[in-house]
């Protein structure tokens, strides 16, 4: 894990054949940027292009005063689904996992489990990218484990980064931009003050922005060394 | 997931078969409450009887001022690997995860990731395993993504009830001990602001603390209905 930023996906000759399977079957799917993609938990998504963005949505908390009916959910930032990976939806009330488009033509292919018994290799892979996933959650808890603030910020841009950056003269960025709200809703804090500590990283020197926008690590904070 | 608490586990003839290999091959080790599991990345790990505690410790903060040698690295409780599961330790700068006996007379088996190609099914086990803790996380991560302490505090704790929680008189209840420093570190608060936040929750019979200070819930929040 301390080497440059990768992606661990599925380029394989199956994913090559399970493209062709989904698109005869209809079982892909595009997107529009921030649109919803439909989805139910017992099923399996793959995004077969672009980049899913997952959310987990708060419908009425559990404590008083009771939430009314028409009451925003609370949404929280879960993570990124890149090209080559899969997701499922879990629902467990009063949390329901939600996923949209993060980007514009984002192609998503679903199946049921039970159509992996046919693939054998692609099931092992997808099993594969969840335990990859689930280490990466275990990072992203650690870093919200920190007491200050811009501790979880800067341990959460650069777990990203590591994980989704490319390669730029300034080290690696974010191929697409994720907003203060977004990021804010991952990390336990508000927009106001994740547009504050932001400041705050870019003056060190630990973060930059470059282009459209796109949130940036020098090498040596990307490759957590 | 609407179903009374329950816990995922191996109880197949595959693991009596791994018990008895790994016994035969001092791959097994019992461990005290709050003993260190000596564990490093790259190997799997499966806890045979008793209950493991993850924990993330974070190393020297990336931001200003730098950590000095001598700190003490931050700690977060990631949570619980019961009986039959899995785990695998991840470490990436400056994140490290650690596993800790929670109880007395833990019994924690060891592999290497390859001994499994001579147990397929046990692989399949295993990945299924670290699917559904990933599918936890997420959960896990979206009660963290509550505004109020108080909602990230009970959607923790039911999350937590409901996966290991046993029947009770009052409801289900953790069968070991949670401290409020633990829980203070996993929601992202203080252990005097649990502490005060649990007399909330337990004068509105959200909770109940039964016995030997176990947690418990009513059953119509431990099943997140």
């Amino acid at each position: 894990m301390s080497s440059p930023p990768f992606n661990v996906s599925l380029p394989t000759p199956t994913w090559q054949l399970l493209q062709d399977w989904a698109q005869s079957h209809y079982r892909d799917r595009t997107f529009s940027k921030d649109e919803r993609v439909p989805s139910r938990p017992g099923l399996l998504y793959l995004v077969e292009q672009g980049a899913v963005r997952l959310v987990g949505a708060t419908r009425g908390a559990l404590t008083e005063p009771p939430a009314t009916v028409n009451s925003e959910p609370e949404e929280a930032f879960l993570g990124f689904v890149g090209s080559g990976q899969p997701f499922e939806i879990v629902t467990r009330s009063p949390f329901e996992l939600q996923a949209y488009a993060h980007v514009d033509h984002t192609v998503v292919i679903w199946l049921y489990w039970q159509d992996l018994d046919a693939w054998p290799q692609l099931r092992t892979e997808v099993l594969d990218a969840f335990r990859y996933q689930h280490q990466r959650k275990l990072l992203w808890l650690s870093t919200l484990g920190q007491r200050r603030t811009i501790d979880r910020l800067l341990g959460f841009l650069s777990l990203l980064v590591e994980e989704y950056g490319q390669p730029h003269a300034q080290g690696y960025c974010l191929p697409f931009p994720l907003t203060h709200a977004q990021i804010g809703s991952a990390i336990g804090s508000t927009r106001v003050t994740v547009t504050r500590l932001m400041g705050k990283l870019r003056q060190s020197k630990l973060i930059s922005i470059e282009d459209e926008n796109f949130i940036c690590l020098p090498q040596r904070l990307a490759n957590g060394s």
